[in-house]
């Protein structure tokens, strides 16, 4: 497949192999940008900008509504692709196409409903028979960086927001994952944009670190791991960063909890995608007097896990991205198992395959608990009191979302003043998002809030007009 | 006292004498508008709309919080007069003082927020490099009808929402409480708002009727009984109306529920100023496990309550407006009885003062189930299930607040999507409100919002400027 | 074509048929629905009112969105059954067809986003550790009845508004134009919204007038003419109502407008659809010095208007409704020509046709000033400066909207503070609509705003859930 | 004066001597922080976190409401001091006094409204019977750098709208005029808030540089120059960064604009307080018709200033704040006037003191044009059509505020959509502010808005409770 740049479809000279973790067969060669072609991309961004800011409303609609329906039409074909690429199974990777589809559905409407204020500025007599109304402009080329995890949605949650505010956007995906961005770049060049509103560039660590220092581009919103996204906000000048990080996400099963509704819940937000999600069901806090059902419970549904082949209709679990990130989730489970942890079950690898771990008896400081897992791993691990499973919850430096299975009032106010995060998901897992909600963390797990509406308010600035009565 | 027709204080032909309904003594002589009067104040209100709408917003903030600084520096003074002249014991009286000086507070702040909205209209070709600017303006004179039960702060809830949004407004206070808002205008009379843009105007029914039917008068605010309510909106012409009419709210106490909390709160909900209350607490449902906890503990509280004068700081509970009231709460109290009520405790009138009653076993049909009984009762039943509990409350053709004493979440949110009220109060009595709240029936308690900035909303009327870009 | 009651078509035994205004040949012949059709409706209403309520918001979408793609895809069928039925033009037929797609694709938007509100209570002591919640719930059954000029797009006004608040609706087309509303049914009803969320029953009097007497009904939604529309108001009862009436609405041409720009706005203002428009061009006031130069330009492009059958792509201008209207307007040119009036062009009948008619020298008292004359007439008179010209716009009951041709900043905002009206459009006729703006009338025009979101801010009433912290 | 620490005024070991840059006289002793000082501010600010977070809005409201009044009754006081330790003319003092005042009512207001979202989740099957409530919580520590032009003013532009936010703050005054800030303090430590919740430390480099790199710091605002402010931004780490910073503000005046209200404003913007003013009036583009007559009576207005002793009500022109500066200013005018610039009037130097001068024949590429000159200097050139106006504006890389004098609505529009700056000013100088609209700049001239209620969303983040209905 050819890359995407400035409204043509290129090859260059760096050919990109992309294989599918699960059988290690190729599935596509396509190809890395360098230098040239993201100069190309952003000198057509430059000239494309003035054009996209004059797009009218419906124009932003009716582009945005055909690159949906167009993904609709293919959504078979585009779930395959995802599989193939990311070894997601291929129930997960339609519903990463369903989602896509939505976030363009979202984008289409909200590019009509851009922000706007109009302000009474007559408070003093200096503003007397004056007043204000404040528009958003875009603020210039975005470039995205997108992680492998979600290569489709995580893309179009930077792409669609875009188009909608009207900034021009280079979006880089994960070099292991390109392929279904790469498609979707098909369809957008059907569009009728403007040459140079998106490209889609597969690139390298050197190129891929100019997005974050070439002073023509006004904002770098990336999705990744913490370690790389704060760096790259040190290093990105006078542009605006925004940072969808990771983090260790919790949940708290209260003894005023739904137990059923509880276990089938965190069952698959600890093993989706082999814990492969920035969500990921990390740690699970229960109450000391329901500690032993659940746990018993939760090993059963575990073990009833289907695995497999992700191209099949049945499997619910399967391979992770590579063997170097089954290697380190091995490696952590072994020193927590070392450092006293007691396995629940799981525990083994298999290549890029590693079976849904459940770990208790870890503490705060084993790596299975305080760094980001993103492998099938989660902890389980017993409270006395709520307030004391909130301190646990909060004993980690990301900050990302929550969990609280609760039916007590009191209990779901606490969290929700509590909990030191960006979403408190009650009765559901933290894993839990739908693509027009505002989505990001505190603390470690980053900056800023994607959500469509709130992707797009980061990619424009106000300006007021003052003016007579 | 004189009344205050377009700036001016006068007397008038027709003398009123307003007197203390727990003692009978004279408070103060004042009098009754008649057409001349009336006729007065809407001509100077037409005369006012236009440099009432001019005011720039510092100039209705300054006005606004000059009526609300003198009003909290003679709080003592307006606190005794409201006292003696409507028999509330003097800590509710100060109290609704307060709560007057809040709703200027939050009227002198709205005034500076009137809704302004700035709109995008190029979602199709035919709006293409146009753009639209909608501001609220003053629909034009306001006539109020206040009742005697809060005599102060339901008028402040019409006067100073219209001067926050720029009507003239035309008061018709209670006419056996008039006293309190006369002082008012005092006050008013020393802001420099236009003449005409305030009178307070005591009047005979007949002069009253005119607001109703007068079609210079833009918008009818009523608060008052819901039969007198619903015939002003029937001969209102073209003129909006606004209906702020009672019910006979009820409260759920569920099995989750803080007891002492429920009791405490339901006292006061049920008892204070002799339950002539809007949102008075007339129904409690109790879950059968609770019921009989709840009820004896209820009655022995009842049974504390400290009646008598209300000049004294001690007072909690002392008589009835007059003793017409008092007869009709007792002839319902007893209809009950002989339709198989059981009495709990109270039951007893001496002249205006009705004793804080308790009853139990009654059904939907009685007054002082089905009826806004506006006296000191309170019926307690009990309930099997949550779900039974809401078809009671919701058994009524009223439907103004509801009180749920829950620590249940799916109760709370059955509560909220269930009962067919303008107002759930989770772990609180219906009879809270709080001054900047929307607050309002429907079913046949009411139609439209106060709570000042809604109260303003039905004083404006938008406008949209389309413009090009 | 059969009637549409509560999910299913049938007959009833009093037929009507609808004839083509333009040659009066039959285009089809349908039914009046009597009593029994009614209460067929209003029952099955009550029923949907809970399923109705429970639609998850994708569901909403869905079934708006399914009506908006078949509509797109039979735009010519029905544009075609549209002119028929109307006798309007084809041009503007397809025209209204298209908009009606995009009120319902709005209708669906906003569905999504019914207003919420989420508020702060701490504003002092009493609030306390307290929170407010505010959801709009759907008021219960609408009537619609909408009028014969633009039979589809202003049903749809109603009816996909009801969709997205959660309201059934019975909607009573004119009995002139009841065809495309009535084919509109049959997609409604492959939508699978809950039987009994809409019928379209075209009545005659006496049925429709229980429309607005039965009390079941929560909200009346009428666009018609002002007398019969304050007559329903008067008898509505409990219900709530929204007048979207008529007026005359006007046009200024200042001395600095783009002359050629406002000519030709103001000949579709004025004579598309024959002035069957409630927001017509009648009344135009131009600056002294340039009105020789407008009022002759503008009779040439009156006499080059092609008039005709409207079924041809050609024709800009066709017949009147029928030939009573036709009749009605030329005594009111002819009263006006006996009054001083003079004929500047136009003022010939034949039939239901009544030519493209402009009059000058007419003053205030005239009908064809002072009422709403709905049809090809408009008046042309000149003024000496701006504030005159805003004092001969207000000098009347009405005020819908206005337009102003001018390029200068002091004349818009004046223009938007002082005209009296619900819209002030900028360098554009006062028959400026999209779909989505807020629209509608104050004085004798109307009360309440038609415009999605604002129609179904009518259709929902505020219930708050005060909450703890 | 002693500096205030975490509640407490307290002595260090390094004073600072504060003089009048008028005449260099001596105007009070204070003191420098050093790390220490420092120290106890954060680690008082870390504990007071959680006691301002939990403060209900009335209690924020009551404090900024009393600092508000404290302020007002104590005028006179802080204007003299303001205007010795700044040389400002005792009138701009005294108007910057007002101003504060009106920051913190603004404040006190917002206090009471953070924002709150209600939102619906149920867009896809995924959010059935979910909804959500967005919540934004106080950020953490501010650390809020001011500078000496508006030493109170843009001070209590951060230090109000922490307080109202709920996070601690640690606010570094100017070191040359750190008086009026620290005699605020005494009215703050007087209000009951939380010790440690505020902290006012004039500092050296060296500590002033901890605010930028500690960790435990979660918002740096900067208001000060470009250079200064984009390093702090990379050096920065983790923490938020907003940049109030300069720029070099021109003004178009129309063809068609009020000339002398052009003249007038422009007079003020281009030397009030010596142009020592982030949105000074530096550049007048003229259009070439008016340009002779608006630059000779310019002239003529520039000549006569009352220039003079700052403490007399009559001087409307003083001195600079320092002679490096003012020997700045004389550089960049020399190296004009030896580029081929043209003086039109003024400047000259005495000490401290530059005179108002005019320039013209200028070109982009001149320190009096690109840079941002901060002193009593201004051009005057002429421009052919306003689409080149506009280009001049824009060719420079700063964007804070436009000036555009025009009575032309093309012009108005065009303004708006063109010029690359935060806010355009139809009719008066880019010097208007109000201190409750958006305020701030792009391109090189900063990054985020203050104006309370803005700079209030930066101290707040969002979190998003997720729960069932």
């Amino acid at each position: 497949m050819e890359i995407f740049v400035a409204g043509k479809f290129i090859k260059t000279s760096t050919e990109l192999k992309v294989t599918n973790p699960y059988n290690g067969q190729l599935v596509a060669t396509t190809f890395l940008a360098g230098q040239p072609e993201l100069e190309m991309a952003i000198s057509a961004a430059q000239v494309a900008r003035k054009s996209m800011h004059n797009l009218p409303s419906f124009r932003r609609y009716e582009i945005l509504m055909l690159i949906r329906n167009r993904l609709a039409e293919r959504r078979e074909e585009f779930g395959r692709l995802l599989m193939l690429e990311s070894g997601k199974p291929i129930r997960y990777a339609l519903g990463e196409i369903d989602r896509s589809i939505q976030t363009f559905t979202v984008a289409a409407e909200e590019s009509k409903r851009l922000p706007k204020e109009y302000l009474s500025l007559d408070w003093t007599p200096a503003g007397e028979k004056k007043e204000g109304l404040v528009k958003y402009f875009p603020v210039g080329i975005v470039a995205g960086i997108a992680p492998f995890n979600f290569p489709l949605n995580l893309a179009v949650h930077k792409i669609a927001p875009a188009i909608a505010a009207g900034c021009p956007i280079i979006l880089k995906p994960s070099s292991v994952t390109p392929l279904s961005t790469l498609l979707l770049a098909q369809i957008i060049s059907e569009t009728g944009l403007p040459e140079g509103s998106v490209s889609i560039l597969p690139m390298d660590r050197t190129t891929g670190n100019s997005l974050v220092t070439d002073p023509r581009i006004a904002l770098l919103s990336f999705t990744g791991s913490p370690e790389v996204g704060w760096k790259m906000k040190a290093g990105a000048g006078k542009k605006k960063v925004v940072l969808e990080l990771g983090g260790n996400a919790g949940v708290i099963v209260s003894r005023s909890a739904d137990i059923g509704l509880a276990l089938s819940k965190c069952l698959v937000g600890a093993f989706s995608y082999s814990g492969q999600v920035c969500i990921h069901t990390q740690r699970i806090y229960i109450h000391q007097e329901i500690f032993p059902e659940f746990s018993n419970r939760f090993a059963d549904l575990v073990k009833g896990i289907k695995t497999g082949d992700p191209a099949s209709a049945e499997t619910e679990f399967s391979s992770m991205i590579d063997e170097a990130n089954a290697l380190r989730v091995e490696n952590w489970v072994n020193e927590a198992l070392d450092g006293g942890a007691r396995l629940v079950c799981g525990g083994k690898r298999e290549g890029t395959m590693y079976s849904p771990t459940v770990l208790t008896n870890t503490n705060a400081s084993m790596n299975v608990c305080s760094s980001e897992v993103f492998g099938p791993v989660v902890t389980l691990e017993q409270f006395k009191d709520f307030e004391s499973a909130v301190e646990q919850m909060n004993n980690t430096r990301f900050g990302l979302q929550a969990g609280v299975f609760t039916n007590d009032i009191q209990e779901m106010n606490r969290a929700f003043e509590a909990l030191e995060v960006g979403g408190v998901i009650i009765n559901d897992v933290p894993t839990f998002r739908v693509d027009h909600m505002p989505y990001g963390g505190i603390k470690d797990s980053g900056q800023g809030r994607e959500g469509v509406k709130y992707a797009m308010m980061d990619m424009l600035e106000p300006r007021i007009l003052v003016k007579g009565t």
